[in-house]
Formats: structure tokens, C-alpha cells, sequence
């Protein structure tokens, strides 16, 4: 029985039958089995693909991308998942940063769409907006496909907003899964999710916030650990704590990266903007005041340089477990010594971890691929069944 | 019986053999059985797509789009239309707004081409030249083909120019078919092509004049009108003249907006520069004359802003056939109190009307891949045939 | 017995097994069998699309694209190829005229390259620069493939680099063999790789050394002719005297195009940049010295001008084997008293070659496609046996 075989078999005891159709905008709106199927059918099809079975599902049809934000890794993952099951990326290319108005969404989401299965969207450079933005277009599209207008219902992949990083984040668990052995594994493991000092500003919170309201979901003690000022969004506090409740793992908070790290298994140093800072900023940006704007960036910018200590040295890795806890980033990271001065981790420990964290990227294009595939698939057992028992190659060589 | 079969069957009746390998650059170079054609095709691709056909003729290939003016629906619309039949977009991206050189233009369009089947081009900003460079393109092509360097004879799309919008005006004569039952049912049908007030200028003509050349062919009364000064180009007026003549219908111009809405079944506000002050400008872009196009712009937002009443409002609405005229847009439109304070319609209105415009635009990528169809494929009947009685599907699943 | 069968039998007898998950950087560093395969490959995909077979033989994958100069011609080869094969074309889109660091390439290079089967590289700008960057980028594919990063190892295409353009190159030698009716007819014929005067300055020098390193390899009478002070790389002319002593050809230098041009079959007067000041020019832009580079190319434009002289007039191509000497270009050319007063060719003389020129080009998809396909076929006699014995057709009508 090939591994794609198994796969399924498990698949079809998952209760996913509300995945068909469904947008993927955050992980804390799925059940515990709708985020294992993804896990699964990301597993399966790149088991298939290694194999030279063919995965493509779709004849024609187009996976629209919009990016408000640039994106090198996330757009390349888009596109190879696309191209993965049949479809033709087509960019859908907006000024970037406008904050746009609900009527003209609602136009431009229809007008793009008429023969589009999926769209993925990155906007996440203002808080309140992204999400926002993400739920204007797909409602957009809901009603469009409802009047008559579209006559296939697209689904969403959140490609990261101002709230969370599904893909980021689900694939960093995948990697995390893998690298212990299997989800049995990890109830009672420490994870640092903790901000690192950096020489640029204003990076996105939704990579903290996606990991602190996604691993407190496997039984994990999750600490998140930021100097004052650097608070992510109270709501996703809170999906946190109810996630540890739920699972029997832990959440809690820290002002000390030293606590965070210490006998942790797994370590996320990171740099972020504080919430209420990219509040003020979204809302000066509403009001067109560069003034104000490059004000608060020179604030912001010296408000990190005060904590230039959070970093993530040889020292700190010494005190996690064995002296050797797991080592995760989105990438670019700030390498201290190599992309700049000082940054968020030192160049050995980055160095030493290459390989497994170029592994935990290469599984966002299969996350964004299964993500896809159950909203598409109407029976995702059967068809994943049909492509291993099937002649199809993706190489005819 | 399908309906596919049934639209083939119809298909088996027109004569349309000088449709293959040929260009599509204005409706009237077009017989009313070709039209039809194009009207059918769209249609069996539609039924096909809704009935998970596969609609893929092509296994390699590539479809060169060409936009010298921005665009979004249309661009998507040429993606989807492409991909439809399985050919690869490949966007050429020249400067925008160049006059380009013969010469040019002849090693560019080879160039691009050796793998190319389909050539969609936009280029409308310059009265004069939009129509003659697409001939440039294609008589190059045309005379590659014949010297041996180019394998197949790419065929045009156009997607837009100085004098025509094809596959706009197509598509919004399909939308009217469906809303009125029909082609039988638009004899004497009175339309109102008029223009309106928007705080932009220097929008193109090709549509007024594409509408008033297309929609005059269906025995329909068709009103042109405008502001004195807004004058579209005369030798399109003669074509709709005799277009009229020649079906019953008739063609005949005002300078009131009051009387072209005046029990019209169908109206079509929107705004376009006077043909004579493009012509202008076109002149002055060649001089390099930057001061002379800056006062140019202000003279004509001038002369705009006098003629503010010529907006498509509830009160003129209301005095159309039983109030309810169907309402049509190229879009995006000015939206009075939305996307501008005063513009070509009331936010009313054209709220009212959102669902069919929507549908009006759905036509677009049905309609070119219609073209490409029939300009590609040598027997069209049999090959609907074939695809309608195939198992491929669009979605193996 | 078809073309393509003759083709794979012929292809059969060479020696290619290095071929295999091999990059192709520079035409000297494969072996004479290894490019007569490319050439037979390339005449083998041309005349199956011909007879309308499919050539796609990836179901999916990618081909990534990163042009860090300009190009509209190699680009659409390069998409070209892949769309034949089934390959998704996907552009990586980098700051142009970066010099990038070695960790930021090869994290980037993995990040995009997880579902990626070829990579092609155009990177000209800088010498020593271009083919460091293309090398940089494919060690950290072999490494991540290695260590299991990439589950497949992408192979290179090297569309142009400081050193070599060997796509172009190859296309030129193609189309010479079929204009000489087979590359047997090429001993003893004289071609002329001459330095021509341009109105622009800093074009790269890969064409000329291309040539030189290529041409000499087929026994042919190679004279490398340019104005004092336009010498290129040393290394090249060294490879050059190598492969024409090797082949019973020649390779020797003049200082006069005249000399060149005397009884030549081939011409290829081309312009180029000073070796040594393209050198002083990445040292000047390592530095940031916008100065001194502003100061170099005034220098560098003045030095041109004093060469005027050197264009492929018609009294020129009248010394040339009886006055009808094949003129090549890679294009776009600068054409006296077309594109510019005065350039590299009098237009007359470019204008009667229109058609060869064309030609030439077109060969470059298939010399592609033929180098990715056999960097990623494993038996191409076999594949190739099987695409001309399959129903499967590029179009299905």
C-alpha cells in the first residue's frame, strides 16, 4: 500500500465535509480535523509527486494571485501549487498598499474571476485592513457566484493578512511534525515564540499571532515572549489560551527571551511591530499624514534599538533543551554579522539550521496545494485514490 | 440533444470559411453570419465549460497579449480566454504610449512569435494609430508566415484601438441577446448610445463608435448622442448609416440626452473625448509638445465640466420604455457620489444594475475565445462535435 | 522513416550521458558530440510541432526565469521552450543591476525553486559578475537537492553572461548549418566576427566570444576583428586558438574590419565594450562611484565615435565571397539611418537579409528546449521515438 493510500484512508475519517467550497482565512476558524486533512493531503501529494504521478486536477482554469505586499517565497509557493494541480497563475497586480473602497473590490473581484477556481491574497501592511480586504473580495465573489455572475465558486487562500499566516504557519507545523516523529509527539513540548531585535521596522504580527493560535492546538506549552510595547492583538491572546485550555497544553506571556528559550524544544525568534503602533500607523495612513507617519517610524526604529539583547545567540540556544531546540523562521531573517550588524539571530546558529529551515519552507507550496484541493475536491478521498491508481505522469519520461 | 450540439448544428449553416486564419480588427469587416458565428461559438464554449467539458484544442502554445493602455478586465478576460482552450499567456510589455517605428514593430512582432498562436493587442490612446499598428503587427506576421520564419500564422484579437472595441461591443450585443430572448427580438428596439459627463477626459471612442458600427446591424433604432463638439469619427457614422439601412433598423444623432432616453429599450451613457481634440493630441504627442497637450487636458476637462447635466439619472431613467430600459456599461464607470462627486450615473441606478452589468462583462472571455476558435480551428463544427461527445473534463474530479 | 526517427537514430550514436542533470553554461565546457545533440534535438522538436505532434513532456513543473538585464527576445524563447515542453514559465523578478550577496542568492534559489525543473539566467551586466551569479545559484540547487531540500535537481540554461551566450550562439551555428545544407560543408569557411561602431556603449561582449569560442569548433577560418582597445576576455581567445587548432581550422586577429570582411562567407559586425573598461566599470559600481561611471561612459562613447568607420556598408559586403557573404545578427541591430545616423550596418544591406536574420532567431526556442531537454531526459532517443509514434497532437483539431 503506497503512502498516498494510507494517507487517504485516514483522510476519509476526518470529518471535512465543510471544507468544500470554504475560504482558508484563519487556522483558529478550522476544526482540529479539517487542519489534519490539510496536513495529510499536503503529505499525499508530495508523495505522489515524488513518485511522477500526476496531480493535476484541473484541465484549464486560473489561480488568481494579488499581492499587496511584496512576496517572493509565498508568491513562488502560490504558483507552483497552482501549476501543481493544472491551474495558470494570472497576477493580479493593484498599487500596492492602496486601501481600497468596498464598491471597487467588489467590481475587480468579479471582473477577474469569471474563469477563476482559486484566489490567494497577501495584504498585510495595515492593521484592521488585510482581513478586511480578504472578506470584501470573497464576499464579493459569494454574491457574484450566488446572482448567476460567476459560474464556479473560487475559494480563498489567505496568503497572510494582518491577523494570521495560514500557510506560513502551517507549514511551519508540518516541518515541526516531521522533525519529532509524528502530532503524537509534541503534547508537553516548549515552543518560544519570541520578537527579535531588528534594524528595519514595521514587519507584519501575523506570523507570531498565527503561530501562538496554532501550536497551543497540539497539546504544546506555547510561551510568547516580547519586551513591553511589543503586544500582539489581544483577540488572538485570547484564542491562545482557549487553544492550550482545550488541548491540555499551555500558553503564557514573558518579557524575558531568556525564559522563553530556556528548555524549549522548539524557538521562533522573530522581529515584529508592536500592535498599537501599526494601529496609530494604519489610521495616519487613513489620513494621508506622511508627516506623521515617518514620525512614528523614527520612534519605532528607536523603541528596537533599545533591545538589540533580543537576539538569538549561541549563548541562548544553549540553554534550550540539550542545547539544541529546533530553530524556526519565516525567512529573510536579519543575520546578525551577515545581512546586517546586529539582527535577530546570530550567524552560526542561523548557518547551523540552514537545512532544516529551508526543509519547513519547502512544504508551503503542499500546504497552499491541499489547501486548495479540498476546497475544490468534492471527494478528495476518491480523487487522491484515483491519481496514485492512476497511468498519469508528471514527467512522460 | 445538448446544447452544444445544437449551437454546432446551427454553426453547420453559416458560411464562415474566411474566418479561419484570419483577423478580427472590426465588426464591419465582418459578415452578419460571422458575427453569428462568433455569438455561437461563445455560447457551445460556455455550455461546455458549465457542463465540466474540457475545452483544451491546444497542447502547447501561446497567446502574446500586447496592452499600450492599462487594463484589467480585459487583460483577464483575454488570460481566461486562452486558457480555455489550453494556450499559455505571454504578456509583451513595451513602453506605454509609444508611436513605435515600422521597422520596429515588424522584428518585434516576429520575434515574439515563432511559438505563437494568438495575438490580442490593445492600443487606443492615439486617434490614428492604434488600428494602423496593429496592421503593422499582423502584416508582418502575415509576410513572416509567408517567408518561412514563422511555422504557423498567428491570428489578432483586437482587444481595443483607435476606431473599434470588439470584443466589448460583442460582448455586451451577447448580454443583450440573452436579456431580450433572442436576435429575433431586437428588431426596432430603440437604443440610446450617449455620452455623460466624467470628471476625467481623454476617454477613447472605440466604444460609442464600436456600439453604433455593431448595434445597427440588428434592425434596432439606434440614437447617437452628445454634446455639440463630441463628435465621433465620420466614417463610422457612414457605416452605421448604411448598417441601418441595409436591416430595418435605423441611425440618427442628437444633441439631447432627454430625447435618446425617451422610451429607449436600451441605454449605454458614458463618456469619450471629442473626436477632433484627439486628433489634436495625437499631433502634439508626435511633436513632443508636452505644453501644448497640458493645455490641451485643461481646455477639454473645461469644455467637460460645462456639460455636467448629461448624466444618466433616475429622472431620465424614469422616461425610458416602462422606466426600466436595460442599462449598459463597458466599466468601471464614473459613479455620481461614489467614485466621484458627479460623474456618468447615479449610484442609484447604476446599483440597480449591478447584477446584469456584471453578467454583460461575464461575456468577454466567451467571446474572444470564440474568435481564437474560429480563426484557429479549421473545422469548428466537427471539433464542438467532438469536445461535446468527449470524456475530458475541465475538473477531473 | 520521419525526420524525427532519423534524428534519434542519429542521436543515438553520441556520446551525451554527461548530458544528464547537467547545467549548460558555456559551449567549451561540452564536449562536440554534446552540442551536435543539441542541434539534432532542436531539428528533431522543430519538425515534430511541425508535423503537429506534442512535445509536452512535463505534465507540471516549472521554469524559472531571471533576467537581471533587459531582453524581449530571449525571454519569449525562453518561455517558448518551456510552454513546448510543459513547462510553466515563472519569472523571478530581482532589483535589476544588483551585484547580490552569496547567502541571499542561495536562499533565494531554493525558496523558488521547489517545484522548478529548469532555471535560465540571463546576467550580462558586469564581468566577472554574470557567470559567478549563474554558478552561485545552481551550487545552492545541487546543494539543496543534496540534502533533500529539492526533491528534484533543476538544470540551468544559461541565457547570457559575462563570458558566453551560448543560446544565441548556438542558434547562429544552427542556422548557418542548415543555410551551408549541413554542418560537413562548414571546413574552411571564413567568417568574420567584427567589432562595429554603435551610438551606445557598454554592450556585452558574450556575442563576440561566443562566437569565437563556437565557430572555431566546426574547422572553420575564424577572424576576430575590432579597433584597438576593444579586445575581449583573453581566456576566450585562448579557447578559441585551442578549438580551431584542434579542428584544422584557424582563429587569428586584425585590427581592420576590411581584412575581415575579404572573401568572408559569414559576417557578424556587432558592437561591443573595451574588455578592460567593462572591468574598471564593476569595480566603479561596487564602489557606488555614480561619478566615475558617468566619466567612464563619456570616455567610452567618445572612444566609440572615433570608429565610425567600422560599419557593415555595401562596399564592404561587396569584398565579402562573391559579394553575398551571410550576414548574421543577434538583434536588435543599430541600422544607419534607420534606428540611428550612424550604426553598425547599412540599412540597404540589413534590410536584404530581413528574412536569413529572422530565421536565425528562430532558431532559439528549439535550441532551448533541446538544451532542457536533455538536461532532464533521461533517454532522449527513446522519448523522442515515443512523441513521434504518439496520437497526442499540439492541436487537437
Amino acid at each position: 500500500m503506497s503512502k498516498t493510500v494510507e494517507l487517504a484512508r485516514h483522510l476519509e475519517k476526518l470529518h471535512i465535509n465543510n471544507m468544500y467550497k470554504n475560504d482558508f482565512y484563519w487556522t483558529w476558524d478550522k476544526t482540529d480535523e479539517e487542519l489534519e486533512a490539510v496536513f495529510t493531503v499536503a503529505d499525499a501529494l508530495r508523495d505522489l509527486r515524488e513518485r511522477n504521478k500526476s496531480t493535476r486536477v484541473f484541465d484549464s482554469g486560473l489561480g488568481i494571485s494579488l499581492f499587496r505586499d511584496n512576496s517572493t517565497r509565498t508568491r513562488f509557493s502560490f504558483a507552483s501549487a497552482c501549476n501543481l494541480l493544472g491551474l495558470e497563475e494570472q497576477v493580479l497586480d493593484e498599487k500596492k498598499s492602496q486601501i481600497a473602497h468596498g464598491e471597487t473590490v467588489r467590481e475587480t473581484a468579479n471582473m477577474v474571476s469569471f474563469m477563476a477556481d482559486v484566489v490567494g491574497i497577501r495584504d498585510d501592511m495595515y492593521i484592521g485592513e488585510g482581513h478586511k480586504y480578504q472578506k470584501t473580495f470573497m464576499d464579493a465573489l459569494e454574491e457574484g457566484y450566488r446572482d448567476g455572475i460567476l459560474e464556479q465558486r473560487p475559494t480563498l487562500v489567505n496568503l497572510q493578512c494582518d491577523v494570521d499566516h495560514p500557510t506560513q504557519c502551517m507549514a511551519d507545523m508540518l516541518h515541526i511534525i516531521h522533525q519529532f516523529g509524528g502530532v503524537e509527539n509534541l503534547k508537553g513540548k516548549k515552543v518560544a515564540m519570541t520578537w527579535a531585535y531588528s534594524p528595519s521596522y514595521g514587519k507584519p504580527l501575523s506570523v507570531p499571532q498565527g503561530v501562538v493560535g496554532l501550536f497551543t492546538r497540539f497539546g504544546m506549552d506555547v510561551v510568547l515572549a516580547h519586551p513591553e510595547g511589543y503586544e500582539i492583538m489581544p483577540e488572538v491572546e485570547e484564542i491562545a489560551k482557549k487553544n492550550a485550555a482545550a488541548t491540555g497544553g499551555s500558553f503564557r506571556k514573558t518579557n524575558s527571551m531568556a525564559d522563553a528559550f530556556k528548555d524549549a524544544d522548539v524557538v521562533y525568534p522573530k522581529s515584529w511591530a508592536p500592535f498599537a503602533s501599526m494601529e496609530k500607523r494604519t489610521k495616519l495612513y487613513a489620513n494621508g499624514d506622511q508627516a506623521g507617519i515617518d514620525k512614528l517610524e523614527k520612534e519605532l526604529l528607536a523603541q528596537n534599538a533599545q533591545h538589540k539583547d533580543w537576539t538569538c545567540s549561541e549563548e541562548l540556544m544553549k540553554t534550550t533543551k540539550d542545547g539544541k531546540a529546533l530553530y524556526l523562521h519565516c525567512l529573510p531573517a536579519d543575520i546578525s554579522g551577515l545581512s546586517c550588524p546586529e539582527g535577530e539571530v546570530d550567524n552560526s546558529v542561523f548557518d547551523r539550521y540552514l537545512v532544516p529551515l529551508y526543509k519547513e519552507a519547502s512544504f508551503k507550496p503542499y500546504i497552499i496545494a491541499a489547501m486548495i484541493f479540498l476546497a475544490q475536491v468534492k471527494d478528495p478521498v476518491k480523487t487522491l485514490m484515483a491519481m496514485d491508481a492512476s497511468d498519469a505522469h508528471r514527467k512522460n519520461f
